[in-house]
């Protein structure tokens, strides 16, 4: 199993999800982060969420940008599937467009079920 | 070593971190995350915290439901026993329960001490 | 590929990622954790975040501390100056100085340009 983890845009997170949900990866866990790619002579353009002013204020030089992380597991031969999926979705062609890592991941379980394995995460 | 990763209800947090301390395995990180499994048709009943506003407006049609993460990075011979003890504390048989992930970890460094390995965990 | 994951103290971010962004790394995602290591003695000293509190009351027995987590993927080589550029930033000798932990990365992917690889995170 391979767990894909993409730093996306806020905005494209629900496009995301619906393409991956039609897919039949139904499952993944959102979390709002701050990224700094390479976009940092842009940021003088970015407008801070209200919402994130603590995480904002405390990085003073305001270089980072919020993202949504996104995270799933998928089998081994899922793995690519999904990383063009997100990939498609989220390219504007503009700095910022986000980052996908592929990890290795040994075990899974359902705590539901007590189901392991590929039978925890389909 | 492994890294335990858990999704598992935010009321659930504090039994799984005290069967954990008293097992011998106070160090851990949480986080609180949004987490989509096979529990769309249930959405319904979700109340959504209002301390998670910005996130949940953002998703828009409110198919995620909050749950925590909780991360703690153990020896290899003990990464069983902790996935059990999450799966004894967390498991009510209703959808929901979450899911625990595996993940291989190749070194551990304790910054204050520069202990590496496992002397950096335990 | 490596993922270079460190748990430290909020106050320690700026420096951490100047010293980062100095030695050619400048992308990062940062996010706000709470941490439980070996600190649980000192915790009555611990002044909690307002920001955080939503997290803060669910938790009740008020155990753990408020952390900042990164995460950068670099080149197998460069692991090391990472940790070690870590470490000595956020070295105080006090407890609580936090840990770093190394993972394993099978492909990354800047989603604007569709390279992988070494080329997608350098």
């Amino acid at each position: 199993m391979k767990e894909i983890v993409a730093i996306i845009r806020p905005n494209k997170i629900n496009r995301t999800k619906e393409v991956l949900d039609a897919l039949g990866f139904p499952a993944m866990t959102a979390n709002a982060v701050f990224g700094r790619g390479r976009q940092k002579a842009i940021l003088g353009e970015v407008t801070f969420d209200v919402q994130d002013k603590n995480l904002c204020k405390e990085e003073g030089s305001m270089r980072y940008v919020p993202k949504r992380m996104i995270s799933l597991v998928v089998p081994d031969e899922d793995a690519s599937l999904v990383v063009e999926s997100i990939m498609k979705v989220n390219k504007t062609g503009q700095i910022g467009d986000g980052k996908i890592f592929v990890c290795p991941i040994e075990e899974a379980v359902r705590v539901r079920t007590k189901e392991t394995g590929e039978d925890a995460i389909l």
